[in-house]
């Protein structure tokens, strides 16, 4: 029995998110299910973490235990050929029999989309928050400067959320624009339940002027999402970057 | 009565192509569709040129009269809100009356993209070709080096079509690769049916070693599809960029 990890790249338009659910099709059933076209077994799949319903990603990891001796490119290759075409294995690994992709993870990176222009482009449906009016990148930089580093985030994270500490450090947060596409970058050692899109939905807020520089330092001092005044921006401008683990996995991705 | 031109850009994927068919959605039906509703007039519209189904537009420029009286930014939006998502106006212009989208086209611009990547990305589907073996984009434009230039196309032209002349000139072709996007631009005074889709099976086959330079110039001074050897590419893959007329009109356009 062997400990795999796979990076998967998903288009969610089209699903209820990363985690099993009564309702809904989501990533992890498909996964499940392809594992077991492959391997006739049955297992559980560990994510890095969910992704809500519609959000994207470029590289989640998992991993799940399996008897498969055909190596690494060969299940890649059998595991794409029982996915939907929205759902795809770029890589697999034999981890440690310790790694698991969600409690060994340690930094994750995010992207929003903002799609900035009067007219939305149709190759953007799904892909991207369309937002019409302009926005000043350098107001947002600004406000990325002042929520970088380790802060106290509650008032970034959806109400109802329940977790040990709401302590994150926020390694990277920055605004770019290419044409008309203004993407925000967030990493952090981890994130709160709907901490990026809050983050995006400030940030906007920012960009076009209803929250100043101050109303931001207030909101992140005030520890309370009611005092936000931000909106959560769309699941579909979201996309799940990259997961980072320590040295010694991370080794193992770059042999495989 | 006043002659409007406009810019669309669509993602060809659900529409049976540009123009009005009886078994099918097309493109121009939803445009004259969202002009009656803002007009109440059911009105001819005139393309650049057709596109197939399933091909891409980042600006087609069709041409219609009709009476609207509230300026061309107005027109932009009425139409928007009309037509689904899929499709956009992006501009329009009050032109001179004797413009015509087709018949004052002067050259065009399509783009052809391959996804040369050995994992197909589930954000391309619909939207590129994918291939998954190693090109020599070295060699595809080498390719592109004996194809450009005015020539008889007749091998590089769907059989069954009829025109005038098969004479055309390539302005430009050339191949670039940024990430795993493998790009293919042409430029002519005008293409003949299917040509890009077929110039792009052609570099395709440069690139991977199944024509030689000389199996092309055998090809091009053969003025025989059938002795084409290289496939039409799917029409997925295509982007009609831009359409170029003179500069009396292109004049009104910039100041639109």
């Amino acid at each position: 029995m062997n400990n795999f990890a796979v990076k998967i790249t998903y288009d969610g338009t089209d699903y209820c998110g990363w985690q099993l659910q009564p309702n809904g099709i989501s990533i992890e059933e498909k996964l499940v299910s392809a594992i077991k076209s492959v391997t006739g077994d049955t297992v559980n799949v560990y994510g890095s973490g969910r992704t809500d319903s519609g959000v994207h990603a470029l590289a989640q990891v998992a991993n799940f235990k399996c008897d498969f001796a055909h190596g690494e490119n060969k299940l890649v290759a059998a595991l794409n050929a029982n996915l939907p075409d929205s759902i795809r294995i770029t890589k697999a690994a034999v981890m440690p029999d310790d790694f698991n992709a969600r409690f060994c993870a340690v930094a994750k990176t995010y992207v929003y989309c903002i799609f900035n222009s009067s007219i939305f482009s149709p190759f953007y449906l799904n892909r991207a928050y369309h937002y019409k009016f302009p926005l000043d990148l350098d107001k947002m930089n600004e406000a990325c400067d002042i929520l970088k580093g380790q802060h106290d985030f509650s008032a970034f994270m959806a109400s109802g959320s329940s977790v040990k500490t709401t302590v994150r450090t926020l390694y990277e947060l920055k605004a770019e624009k290419c044409g008309d596409m203004l993407t925000i970058t967030a990493s952090a050692n981890g994130f709160l339940y709907n901490m990026v899109r809050i983050l995006a939905g400030t940030l906007l807020y920012a960009g076009n002027g209803k929250m100043s520089l101050n109303d931001i330092k207030t909101v992140l001092d005030s520890r309370l999402r009611a005092n936000g005044g931000a909106p959560t921006l769309p699941a579909r401008g979201l996309y799940l970057k990259e997961v980072y683990y320590p040295k010694e996995y991370e080794d193992v991705w770059e042999k495989a």
